[in-house]
């Protein structure tokens, strides 16, 4: 009486396909100086469960559940579908994707979230690659063993939990080439319809990214630029407060240096800035912000990362600075 | 501190035992042809995650989440319990279940979600056979090898997510017989209570069915009639919007024809009416539909199905007509 | 594209790792004696679905779904996180574990939920131990082995799916002691800060506990004493309505008798009170309960229990005895 057949030769019988089960919990203590009372608590950044797996050769699947309270907007207290997609993988150079994941944009927001080097993912990216995850369909390339690796998507560019909004769909693609056995570069962009029920005001967006990679050293760059209509309510990234950027020309950028002392032990540092409206001087909301961090990685499973987040105000001095301290462990 | 013991040697030493994890996605894209700008969107039909299993010979155990953000009503968003039931299997003639699950009624709705022979299930399935999921007890017999098979449930009728809201309970049942090889016969019916703190007005449905596998052609019908009170945002089919059908005597059949081309080809085409009042002659709300079909087995867990729907006005014309692609993979 | 990287060689080969699947449901029948229509229905008390396991020697993880929708509040219909956190458990009496679990407070709240001895836990336990669950860091030592175990807590005290309102923190321990091989004692005690933008009105409590297991026959009592601010909405026990104590004195106690007449076979009697206003005599709040009870093991993992709660009114009565049914399966 559920949604399996009831025929119990053919259900629970031989389990020799396997199912993969994997996640990562992440809870955090976020620590706030803001001038007055310090606010500060326990939470998680992300609690994320799932199952992948192969079936026969050539498909494959993802289904991830995201489980923390705080990631998804302010009514978002449930565990909710996050990246689920059927891959067609036959073809190394033409792989096809269907369902919902992150719009290929920018080598930040590629990196698993389990993976980054920083707690927090770079504000630009945060802010400008929105919806951060989208329903649609890919056609990708390459692995980590070819030089050229590309990613090219159709998606109805309004995000996770809704249909389309108007009838115009979006498309975002991404390249990286490694120029050496050290040097990675790529490039991003998205030319998009964002607006409800609007098939005319359109939405541009393109990045650079760089990545080297020299023995224990990595250093990593993006630049991201933008410009035209914004939907408020798409959605950024995890947990981050979106800006509404409708009809401006936005603009950021990073840097961030990490060094692997041993093993164990992996400093990082990152300087970044977003500016939300390029054509206004002494705009109140430009935003700069240094981050200083540092990784412990206990085994390859378990990772603690301390961060002091120290945001700049070039126009008015605010006391925003932020420290938060994150276990993770993946399973 | 979580919700087991914590001895370490009861708890995570050897795990004999085999919890069997089970599921589907089925990414969609849908095209309205609907005379203007032809909305259209990529989504989730459903997106389902489950356990099960045997405990020792005589019990079993059913647990299912849909995650998917379209099923489930308008504020649905996030995964929920769907099908969750404990089985006493132990009497062929006299299986129990208790939790939630489907209502027994009907050959359309009693078949599992992955294994549609067309996108949709009927009309008349899906507005009359509501709430399609239910907490309650049921008594079962019979399997796939029997002639015979009936299913009897008691249920609260008001659905998933809700406590009764009277204190009736509804009756439930379900029959099918196979009077030869190739034929195979049924009835439902369902007597009920479905409307707020009321235990006064009742509602009764009956259905006949009838299932004819010929070879490689599969000829499937089915007739459900209805009438008495009836309790709105009781929640129908997977995502269909439901007709108020309060006081009226409403009915409606379809019958379906595949054929099995080869292991892999397999069209469809499936005609079908709702009358929601037959009490009212050209009835805008009466409702005639056909579908047309191709579905292809990549394998025995993946497959593709389009359909093209034919919605028919026979009093004032709309356009209305929806072209669905769906890829499902099971696991 | 989903939040693992892509590279096919270390994602999906060996799968050596252990994750554990576990969870039970507890699919469940109501019935009032409310002196009225007798309100009754089925529904699930706890649904619950995750996964565990250990990281190396050290480390441990847990990762909980509840799926019920009648546990965790009125708007609470979806699948949410519940317990998720990491251990460090290299050392026996220092062990750590971070992110959310129950408060280590009473021995009756510390009982997993699928071991209670009654359908439903205390009242003064439901009542005064809210939140029931929190996030935290927490510092435990012992086993099932060792005579003493401890617990010691830090957190939001605000519970599940909310950050903290206010910078205080709350401390809340526990510790209990095998006198004898059949006499265990123990104690708790909170210090809090619950409410909202408010780092002045404290919350104190202390709790008492006695645990004699005597061959077939068990009988556990506790004595919970709380007074000082309180925060509605916290969140009580699974599905209780919380009562409002801000700024009351409250105290209540049970004692709970159990027999194992066989392997399969136990009888329970429970007596209780909850007294919400030390201070008010004749008080209509005032809380008395009987409950009378027998479990039923079919094996290990498969239970019913049938329990009837006599809700004693000293004041006026009134007519709101419930019988509970109760069937479990664990996996």
């Amino acid at each position: 009486q559920g949604c399996e057949g009831d025929d119990p030769t053919t259900n629970d019988s031989t389990s020799t396909k396997s199912v993969k089960i994997f996640g990562y919990i992440q809870p955090q203590f976020d620590y706030n100086f803001d001038g007055g009372d310090n606010k500060n608590t326990f939470k998680f950044k992300r609690a994320r469960l799932g199952v992948r797996g192969n079936i026969q050769k050539d498909f494959s699947y993802y289904f991830m559940l995201e489980a923390s309270p705080f990631i998804g907007g302010d009514d978002q207290e449930d565990a909710y579908l996050m990246d689920a997609f059927i891959s067609y993988t036959k073809y190394n150079w033409a792989k096809v994707s269907v369902g919902t994941f992150k719009q290929p944009f920018s080598l930040d927001v590629a990196t698993p979230c389990h993976s980054l080097t920083t707690i927090e993912r770079s504000i630009v990216a945060d802010q400008i690659v929105a919806p951060q995850r989208d329903f649609g369909l890919m056609l990708l390339g390459g692995n980590n063993y070819t030089k050229l690796n590309y990613w090219l998507a159709i998606m109805n560019g309004r995000g996770l939990k809704m249909v389309d909004n108007n009838t115009k769909k979006d498309i975002i693609g991404r390249a990286t080439y490694k120029l050496t056995g050290f040097l990675t570069v790529g490039g991003s962009f998205r030319y998009g319809y964002p607006k409800l029920n609007n098939n005319e005001e359109e939405r541009t967006s393109f990045g650079g990214e760089l990545l080297v990679e020299l023995d224990k050293l990595k250093i990593q760059s993006e630049f991201i630029h933008d410009e035209g209509a914004y939907q408020p309510g798409a959605g950024g990234g995890c947990g981050v407060d979106p800006i509404d950027l409708d009809g401006l020309t936005s603009e950021g950028a990073y840097i961030m240096a990490s060094y692997n002392v041993n093993e164990k032990l992996q400093p990082v540092f990152k300087y970044e800035y977003f500016d939300p409206n390029t054509e206004l001087k002494n705009n109140i909301d430009y935003l700069e912000r240094m981050t200083l961090g540092v990784n412990y990685f206990f085994n390859e499973k378990v990772r603690f990362q301390l961060n002091y987040l120290a945001n700049i105000e070039t126009v008015v001095n605010v006391d925003n600075d932020v420290l938060l301290a994150q276990m993770q462990i993946k399973f």
